[in-house]
C-alpha cells in the first residue's frame, strides 16, 4: 500500500516531536491508518536540527513553499505559528490541493473562517486537533462525539503556564510575581510572558471551541480577556476560605440573545473535578443538553502530547480523506452553509456570579449600605465572610453573588465604591458553580 | 437532501433518551450532519410505549426483523439488549447492507469478532460508543483521538451502580450490604445486582476498551473479574489513612509477553484525579507513550447520555459511509488483518502493588517473620501500618508493597497464613499508583 507522504514546516519543538513520534511508531501507526505515514520532506530554519531530527531518508529545505509545491507530498503539516509566512504556506497548500494539519491557534482563531472557506472550495481538509489542549482529543470530542447534543456551555483551563502560577500562589501562598520568576527559571513561562498570563493563547483556543461547539464563525476579536497578574494572594486565600479555588478559565456559553466569551480568573467550586486539575495540566468541561457533563484532561502543551494530536490528524485523514468532501466532518462541526450568526455577547451582558472583595471601615452601617445596593441593584448575595484586615479599624468583607448581569454588578460597584466608608476600589472576580 | 432512515429496534430506556434527542435536536443535528436523521420504524413489544415515544410519523412494529429487512431503512439502532435476538438482528443488518449502531457491550464483548468480519465483507460499519461508559465519547478517543500512541495501559471507573456502592460505604461508613439495599430502593441497582456488582458489565466495557486499545480480537472470556461484595468497610477505612481510594477499576495494560485484562476492588492514590469520581459518574484514564495520561470522565449510563453516544454514531455514519470501505475508521482501530495475537495474561501473572490486610497476634516476632516471607518471594514493602484491632491480643497489620507478580505474592500469602500467629485469611486487593 503506498505511503501517505507528509511534509513537515516548521521542525521546532513540536515538529521534533512529531517526527520523533512518527518513526517510533511507525508500525503502530500504518497498523491502524491502512498505510505507512512517512515525512518525505522537512522544512526548516537550521537545516542541521532538522536533519538529526528527521534522518536521512527526508529531503531537508529551508523553504516551505518547496514542501507545499512538491506534488509528491499528500499531506502538509504546518507548524511555523504566527500569522505571517504560516497563512501564505496553508493557503498556498489548500490551493495546490493538499490536506493540511496544524497546531496554530492563533493561526485557526484569527484566519479560520477564510482558511476553511478555501479548503472547502477546494475539497479539501484543514485538521487542528493539537491548535487546542495539546494532547487532548478535544477538537475530536467537541465536533464528532457530541454531536446529538445542544451544547449549552463549554469551559476549559487550557493555558498551561497560568495554571502552573495559580497552583503554586495557592500552594506556597507566594505573591504572582514570585511565582511567575520561579515558572521562568524552570521553563514553564516564557522570558515575555504575556501572551500566556493575559489570556491571549487561553482565548484563541476557547474561540475555536467556541465556534466548534454553538456552529458560529470562528470571532476572536470579540473574546473578552482578562490574565491573571493583577490577581492577588489574598483572594486565592479567601476563595479558599469560601470552598473555591481560582483558575483561568475560558467560559463559553449559549444564551438565548448570543453567545458569551471570555477568559477570566474565575473561582471555581473546589468539589468540581475541574477544580482540581492543578499545573501544568489543562482541562475542558462541556455541558451538552442530553449527555450533561462531560470533562476531557491530559496536558495541554510539550512536544509529544502536541506531536500525538497532529499525527491523529494524520491518521484521520489517512482514513477518511477519501469521503465525499461535501458530507464529511466540517471544520467547524456544523456544515459550512449551516453557520448560525448568533453575536458574541460584550462583557457587559455576560451573566454569571461575581466574589467580591470591600475594605471597608469596621464600623455600623457598612454592610446595611452595601447590601442595599446591591439588592437595588437587583443582584442577590449567596454568602458573605468578614474579615480582620491588616490594619487597625478596616476590614475585608467577602461577598459571593447569585447570577447577575454584569453591568448590573458594575454599576452597583460604583455606587459602593462612593460610600465614604469604603477604602478604595471593589476587586471583582467571576464565579463558575459549572453545575 | 434526502435524510438518512433509521430503524430502532427496541424503544426501552436508551431507545426512549434516542428517538427523544432526535427529535429535540433535529435541527441541530442536521445542520452538524448535512442531512436530517429520521426514525422511520420502531420495533417494540410494547407497540403503545413506542407510539407515544417516536410519535405518529413512525412506523411501529412488534418484529425487530421488519425493521432490519425495509429497504427504506438506512442505519439500524440495535437496543434490544442480550445476546440472542440482538445478534440475530444485527448479522441479518449487516447481511442486508445495513449501517448498525448498538449500545450492546455484552454483544460487543462475545460476539465482536465475527460481527465485524462480516461487517468488513459487507463494507458497512458497526458503531458502538454507548457500549462503554455511556455518553462518554471514549471510543472515539480511543480509535482516533490517539492513534499516535502505543497506548501502554487503560483505567477505567465504568460501572456507575459499583462506583455509587463504594462512595456510599467511604463516606457513610456503611457496610456493602446497606448501601446495596439504599442503591436498590434509589433504582442505581438492579433487583438482581450481580451483573454490576460482581464485574461483568465492566469486564465486557472493559474487554471492547482493550481490544481498541491494543489491536487485539474481542476475547471477554479471558478477563479476570472479582467483584465489590466481598469488601469489607475496614478496608475502605485503612486505604484512606494511607492516602488511597478504593475503586471498582478495570485495568487492562500491555506487558511485554501479553495483556492484563481485569476488574477488581483497587486501591488508588487520593490525588489522582480519577480516584475522586464519586457517585454514578465513570472515568477512563489512558497511559499513551507520546501523550501521557489523559482522562475522559461523564454519566456512564442513563438514557439521553447514552443516546447522546448512539446519536454520535448515527452522525458519524451519516458523515463518513461515503469513504473508501477498505480504509475507513476499522471497527476495532487497527485494520482487521493487522491486529495482533499477543495473549491475554492469566490473572497469576498480573503486575501490580498489593495491598494486605493481616490479624496477627500481637507479639514479638510476628513482623519479622511475615516481612521475611515476603522479602524472600521477591516482594518489597512500600508501606506498613499496624492497628489496634477490636479484640485484645490482636492487631490488624496493613501492608503496601511495590509491584509484584501476582502467583508470587499468592505463594507468599499461603505462607505467612500458615505461621500460627496469623489468624484467618490475609485480605488481598490490588493497588495502581496511575502514575
Amino acid at each position: 500500500m503506498k505511503p501517505i507522504y507528509v511534509g513537515l514546516c516548521g521542525v521546532g519543538t513540536v515538529g521534533g516531536g512529531t517526527a520523533t513520534v512518527l518513526k517510533r511508531n511507525a508500525e503502530e501507526i500504518a497498523r491502524r491508518a491502512g498505510r505507512p505515514i512517512v515525512v518525505k520532506m522537512a522544512a526548516n530554519r537550521d537545516l542541521d536540527r532538522a536533519r538529526e531530527v528527521c534522518g536521512s531518508d527526508v529531503t531537508i529545505v529551508d523553504d516551505a513553499f518547496a514542501v507545499v509545491n512538491n506534488p509528491d507530498i499528500d499531506i502538509v503539516v504546518e507548524l511555523i505559528g504566527g500569522t505571517t509566512i504560516a497563512k501564505d504556506i496553508v493557503l498556498k497548500a489548500i490551493e495546490n490541493g493538499k490536506h493540511v494539519v496544524t497546531a496554530n491557534k492563533k493561526l485557526i482563531a484569527e484566519y479560520g473562517n477564510e482558511i476553511f472557506a478555501r479548503a472547502q472550495e477546494k475539497g479539501v481538509i484543514v485538521a487542528f486537533e493539537a491548535a487546542v489542549a495539546g494532547g487532548i482529543p478535544i477538537i475530536k470530542a467537541l465536533r464528532e462525539g457530541l454531536t446529538a447534543n445542544k451544547i449549552e456551555w463549554v469551559a476549559g483551563i487550557i493555558n498551561g503556564t497560568s495554571n502552573f502560577i495559580l497552583t503554586e500562589m495557592r500552594d506556597k501562598g507566594l505573591a504572582f510575581a514570585d511565582v511567575l520568576a520561579e515558572a521562568q527559571r524552570l521553563g514553564y513561562a516564557e522570558a515575555d510572558p504575556t501572551f500566556d498570563i493575559e489570556g491571549h493563547d487561553a482565548a484563541h483556543k476557547l474561540t475555536i471551541m467556541s465556534a466548534i461547539a454553538f456552529g458560529i464563525p470562528v470571532q476572536f476579536d470579540k473574546a473578552y480577556l482578562e490574565g491573571i497578574s493583577k490577581l492577588d494572594a489574598t483572594d486565592i486565600k479567601y476563595a479558599m476560605e469560601l470552598g473555591y479555588r481560582i483558575k483561568l478559565l475560558g467560559v463559553t456559553r449559549r444564551r438565548e440573545n448570543g453567545i458569551e466569551l471570555r477568559v477570566a480568573p474565575t473561582l471555581i467550586p473546589q468539589k468540581r473535578l475541574i477544580a482540581n486539575v492543578d499545573g501544568v495540566m489543562n482541562a475542558v468541561l462541556v455541558k451538552g443538553d442530553a449527555v450533561g457533563a462531560t470533562l476531557y484532561y491530559g496536558p495541554g502543551a510539550g512536544a509529544e502530547p502536541t506531536a500525538s494530536s497532529v499525527i491523529a490528524d494524520l491518521v484521520d485523514i489517512t482514513r477518511l480523506h477519501t469521503a465525499d468532501p461535501e458530507h464529511r466532518v466540517p471544520h467547524l462541526a456544523f456544515q459550512p452553509t449551516q453557520l448560525a450568526d448568533l453575536p458574541i455577547l460584550p462583557v457587559d451582558e455576560i451573566e454569571t456570579c461575581y466574589y467580591l472583595r470591600l475594605n471597608a471601615q469596621d464600623q455600623a452601617g457598612v454592610l446595611a449600605d452595601v447590601t442595599r445596593i446591591l439588592a437595588d441593584g437587583g443582584i442577590s448575595v449567596d454568602a458573605m465572610l468578614q474579615k480582620t484586615a491588616g490594619e487597625a479599624g478596616r476590614t475585608d468583607i467577602i461577598i459571593v453573588t447569585h447570577l447577575a448581569i454584569e453591568k448590573n454588578v458594575n454599576a452597583a460597584l460604583a455606587k459602593i465604591e462612593a460610600l465614604p466608608t469604603i477604602n478604595g476600589k471593589v476587586v471583582k472576580l467571576r464565579l463558575e458553580h459549572l453545575g
